[in-house]
């Protein structure tokens, strides 16, 4: 955090693959640093694939030590079961760097959509291009680690005491 | 779990209230041990609130080191919203027990409530009062605590592979 230098974890949790994506911001300037996809293990009882994802969290938390956190508000517009899922990772996903005493910020995917490419209603392949514009070096290899990217990148630009206030809705 | 005895935990999970009860079980004779009940602060930002869950949850493990652990599945005809928050908990409150090593069983509200009370449609209440009956001991200060004592129970009568056959699903 030395001159004003911050490192963000961005997240996009997921039962099956959860992305994650850090950058470090320096007043506008952003830099990648590294990101990645976590996949617990399909077939394991939901209480071990939970403990895996939180496994995987807490190393990438450890080997890139992020200042502050931020995650992917959820689309609830799909069936009570995939959302009751959904809500089990994410639990985990928000859990973790909340354990490394990080602040958790969450985001709108409208929000992540505006900061990164501009228009609400972009695609998934444009969120991707503007990482690419925005995080030359960035080589996500998944959609859920750009997704990732594009949620710090969000925050970034909007953090602060708003987005603090934000996650405690 | 010498003279094959094991100790259970059950859990009833919830964002604002995590029941939690222990028995021991030898054969068909059950043993009330502890329950309780933990109450994140209901004001601070989700995160924090997941890792209050986690810290209160992971103590009762320490304390009581129960040898497995059964949750009961979740009504999901609530809102969306309501369904995603009830699973963020539900993550964190299986993650608990399977850092402990502990296998995590899921038992439905209906099989809970034939077991306990002898009828699918059975009433808090009546619950309540079974509990009173199989566990004289025990003396549950909230609803919660009264459902985790009746998880436990039922993990009691139907462990065994199928109940981690369940948890696979």
């Amino acid at each position: 955090m030395t001159n004003g230098m911050i490192r963000i974890i961005g997240l996009d949790p997921g039962l099956r693959r959860t992305g994650w994506g850090i950058i470090e911001a320096q007043g506008t300037r952003l830099t990648y640093v590294a990101c990645g996809t976590i996949l617990p293990p399909e077939n394991a009882p939901m209480a071990e694939r939970l403990a895996e994802l939180h496994r995987g969290l807490a190393e990438v938390l450890a080997r890139h030590a992020p200042d502050e956190a931020a995650v992917e508000e959820t689309f609830v517009n799909m069936n009570p079961s995939s959302t009751l899922k959904l809500g089990q990772a994410r639990g985990v996903v928000m859990l973790a760097p909340a354990q490394a005493g990080l602040s958790v910020a969450e985001y709108a995917p409208l929000l992540v959509k505006k900061t990164v490419v501009g228009a609400g209603r972009a695609e998934k392949a444009q969120i991707r291009m503007m990482i690419g514009v925005l995080l030359p070096k960035a080589t996500p290899q998944t959609e859920d680690a750009a997704d990732a990217l594009a949620v710090a990148v969000t925050h970034a630009h909007h953090r602060g005491p708003a987005a603090l206030r934000r996650a405690a809705l």
